[in-house]
């Protein structure tokens, strides 16, 4: 431990994308985790300007083999000791591939200290609905997720990855079980869940998680949430960020006595209620510092989209003119991605200390 | 302000290297600045695994074009509305050209409202009488370097700027005046200053620094500070990130009555002391936190080295076979290099509120 972690030494791996302006992928998970003191090898799979919700950008990707090569690089420098494993966005499918046989060959090496590997893994394929991966991504992660401790899906990924139709708290946790016993994938949340419940307040939203028994049987919990009427990108990826962090402190403190940090994907007991689950404890942790970071870049965001509105009003120039509507509507659209940016940097506190406010509760 | 930052908001350039495991280039940069609260936008020039002070490595370089693109990707959307720019190392003399012209061009467009952007250029070319950049590179740093307004050059590059053959503490104050006189640079702090002085500890080590009058003249200090006997990687970028934002805070705190940050360059004016300069409090904070994270790290390596050592002695596998020693060195090396990785992570209150024990003096 350290004056600045909640957590002992830990070296992670991650594996996203990079953009040079904003907070997404890599550009957010790896200040996240850094901030609470983990030392993160970032592998970049793209540099990009600026995320796609811009609609526009400008940057490359990086090939299948460029990343298997940084991995050797890791590799022959005796750099590839790491406790955890992070990956998000991966662009295609050979890409992804080389992303899963690094996770395998972390996993197969730690075979012999249960524990001394966790591979954290957010399946990006898509959300409501839409795919914004290849058709030949799905598949791939279909191949490997059994390799994960920990899978982090949205509603909809989870519907690719279990299969099942999700419609209601009930179906929801028929797609975990699937997870669970199809794949034997240990931990599972599901994030930003938005299914109508009786007892959920109206603009609410909820993530559903679950830790495997020995024989695979669920033992799921929920979150409920207030939701903020705003789109911000990389919220997935600084959950599954501070998952990384907060998961691991829960079973370092919950585990001393108990030796889960060296039982095999850090299972609890089958005695462990869902309730009790350090899965759950991470999670309210994590769900407190995104309520937090979101809070203020929405108030903020407010501020900055009325001055923007100004600004453009009184800028009159070209009114009238043929393509200036859509003009407006463009800038409009740029300046409103900017402004909802995550803003962490100026709320280090949001996530080194989250005031826990939303507490698991049974589906 | 917020809870997190010294500095009112502040959107910062970042163009430099970018490695996968360890601390140098933007990889150390962009937390340092983002940790104090900083929103940084992180062109990365290179992706390597690791850094080449390893001697080995995987990865790559990216183009002048492609830097020239992301920089255009930026400016369509909106995203080039940077305080100030920080940039390292750079590959190659046309990508250095390619960073030159975008630091030109926003110090154009920021004409019309002085001191609104600053350019912090750290002029990466080598280091104890040894280039470790092409031969071509050097002209590129004289013909752009009128624009910077803080340059960071350490004691050979100083002299390869200056022209002036630095070997003793007369000597680098000419240098000084040259950079000023010459080049019109507003800011200098030549880094990792190490010349016999009969006033200094024998092992110790000092930065020189001047802000310029209005007539170039040389407002020269020092700070001495202890050597720690080891070689780090990563010190000098650590150094210029910090400095951007101490720097700014520095003008911020002694300029709201006298209006310093709407000043060109926040010079400060001529009656204003050597000792007394915004540049001298910057550099005291800054050194603070670098002599506290290269203490701890030179503590953890001396362990990390020793467990090392005998775990190599324990392994005998392969002795007398040839090659052995050799591989035995390399390995060591390589060890080495991973316990020297600066331990910024674990110790960020080094970084938000260090401990100035060392303070400006008279060249």
């Amino acid at each position: 431990m350290s004056e600045s972690s909640p957590i002992p030494e830990t070296r992670v791996l991650a594996v996203a994308s990079h953009v040079v302006s904003g907070y997404v992928g890599n550009k957010i998970a790896v200040f996240s985790m850094q901030s609470l003191g983990c030392d993160v090898a970032a592998l970049n799979t793209v540099q990009f300007s600026n995320h796609t919700g811009y609609r526009q950008w400008t940057g490359s990707r990086v090939s299948a083999q460029e990343i298997t090569d940084l991995y050797q690089g890791l590799k022959q420098s005796y750099l590839d000791d790491f406790d955890m494993m992070l990956s998000g966005y991966v662009p295609g499918a050979a890409a992804l591939e080389a992303v899963g046989r690094i996770a395998e060959e972390l996993k197969n090496k730690a075979k012999s200290k249960p524990g001394s590997f966790f591979w954290v893994l957010d399946p990006v394929m898509g959300d409501n609905g839409t795919l914004y991966v290849a058709q030949d991504v799905v598949p791939v992660y279909r191949s490997l997720v059994h390799h994960a401790d920990l899978v982090l899906p949205n509603q909809f990924e989870a519907e690719l990855l279990s299969e099942v139709e999700i419609t209601d708290m009930a179906s929801i946790g028929r797609a975990i079980r699937v997870m669970h016993e199809r794949y034997g994938i240990p931990h599972i949340v599901i994030t930003s869940v938005s299914l109508p419940h009786p007892d959920h307040p109206v603009s609410s939203l909820s993530v559903v998680g679950s830790t495997m028994t020995s024989d695979r049987r669920p033992r799921p919990f929920k979150i409920v949430f207030p939701a903020i009427d705003c789109y911000f990108s990389g919220t997935g990826d600084m959950f599954a960020a501070l998952m990384v962090v907060r998961m691991r402190e829960a079973v370092h403190n919950g585990g001393t006595g108990s030796g889960l940090m060296q039982r095999q994907s850090w299972l609890s007991d089958d005695s462990v209620d869902a309730l009790d689950l350090p899965l759950a404890r991470a999670a309210e942790k994590v769900l407190a510092s995104m309520h937090e970071v979101l809070t203020k870049t929405a108030e903020r965001m407010e501020q900055t989209m009325e001055k923007a509105r100004a600004d453009m009003a009184a800028d009159v120039d070209g009114v009238g003119i043929a393509g200036a509507e859509e003009a407006h509507k463009k800038k409009l659209h740029l300046l409103r991605s900017k402004a909802a940016e995550l803003r962490l940097v100026r709320h280090l506190d949001s996530l080194r200390f989250p005031k826990v406010e939303f507490r698991a509760t049974r589906l």
